[in-house]
């Protein structure tokens, strides 16, 4: 089933604003859309979506300091608990998008990321709200964000905290 | 960044109930989690899951009368237009799931399908809800569902004006 | 079946008939060509060809009682060191087809796969030759096969002996 | 570049030295290994070798004039015949690969590129040879290298013809 631009009068639902603003660090991710990203109706699926996001995800991460050795070092990383994605324009080959990703919102376990994928003109074919978690790779369970994860993306244990109680 | 199971507690948010409920047709498409869906991490990761959807739901619309052929022939066909997919337990290989889908809802141009990833034991691995549409390819614009449209999932006009007014 | 790296020394095989013929089990995996195998001309890739006899590999090995399961437990497991591939017909969707494997020789540490994609009338649509060898994935390195892993494709020992003098 | 049917007649290449060389344009591809590149045992599987070669397939065509566009204008482009890929050493994340593309010969409508991804210190990690021709995507059978599409790779038809009776 293709993604296809959504209709500018789509009307797009409201991003819960439950959470804390966080000014973290804006992460910007260039891409140039490949054939190797077209489906069979030479445009760029919604699952394809969802790997761009993630490569931005780790370019990030890594660039942040918290790459996938020290996921493997530490023994503790990211995991997304769960998403929600809005498909608003179609993407084609050899168009250099731009991903930009943010932490939004941290509180207690579950931080909370914005992510947009934007084309040249600065319109946004596709944003994104991820819930992710702080994860303990041996025990199998959430984990309170350490201050090596948080600096990740330029918050502290203060911001954490704030977000925490916002 | 990997995927993993969210805790029990999680507290997950109710699917909205602004559609009116219906009875569409219940796809259920048995599949093996394949090595090639495993990501470094050993686990499948959350893209993937988009796949194993997209996967499920091209096996429903091709046993409904509408694949790609179909789509191809009309020039009409289904486009999704958001997705909120909410990660529950982790896959490895080897495991044969069940993904479940069914038509939640029909209100004017905007459909709503729900899709269920379930373990052997009956417990949901992942669960999506997509929001989508039905596109005229040559237009590039959605449009009303078609009567033969509707049948891939078992309605019937009437159920989708219903599904309007709901 | 995993890639892994060949150590330097490997003595890369000519190309030819220096292969004594073995008789190992003929793996047979039916796999229908869904959508998310084609790309943007709508058939198969060249790339997905590959992920086709990989999937085939896996079934038949993990069949054969060497699964990923093992390869972790054993620490031991295969790695390919080169194929060749013909890509004699268009593969679309929706045809169903069959992967038929088999091991072809066996020489000291370097074993040879034949495969080949058949569509429903018997015609091939590619085929390929897959050199491997048995791998330890600790000391990373070239061993000689084991009687399990031989066994997997129905061999003895004797049968490798025979090869290898073959 | 696609890969398609070979017609049934096709001369399938003995390996080997037939070839006169050519003076091709040299493509580099510079690529970052990423996660998503990487399979369970933690590098770079064999499938995912060859979407990287296609990748850089794309690159070259395209910074040579003969781009999608291209092909879907004129109705022609490059079809895979054959390939043999060697493996020789592992690829794992983060590693900044250049992937070297150059045409080594082209006679009659059979042309052969080979490619090698080349690691930081100037080790090949994989190298490859390709067999393709250029295809008329209507008529469906392999055509003789247009001018255009010589050009791509920095060849003039006399270069062709020489490389005929080479």
């Amino acid at each position: 089933m293709p993604e296809m631009a959504a209709p500018e009068s789509l009307p797009i639902r409201p991003v819960g604003c439950i959470w804390a603003p966080m000014s973290s660090i804006v992460y910007e991710y260039p891409l140039p859309i490949l054939e190797r990203h077209l489906d069979t109706f030479g445009h760029v699926n919604n699952a394809t979506y969802l790997e761009i996001f993630e490569e931005a995800r780790w370019d990030a991460i890594t660039r942040g300091g918290y790459g996938l050795d020290r996921i493997k070092a530490t023994g503790q990383g990211p995991v997304v608990l769960e998403c929600t994605v809005r498909f608003r324009r179609e993407l084609t080959s050899r168009v250099n998008v731009t991903v930009v990703s943010r932490v939004t919102g941290y509180a207690g376990k579950i931080g909370r990321m914005h992510q947009e994928i934007r084309l040249p003109d600065g319109n946004v074919a596709c944003d994104a709200d991820f819930t992710f978690g702080f994860f303990d790779l041996q025990k199998r369970k959430l984990i309170e964000p350490s201050p090596a994860w948080l600096a990740t993306f330029g918050l502290t244990v203060e911001d954490w905290q704030a977000g925490a109680s916002g």
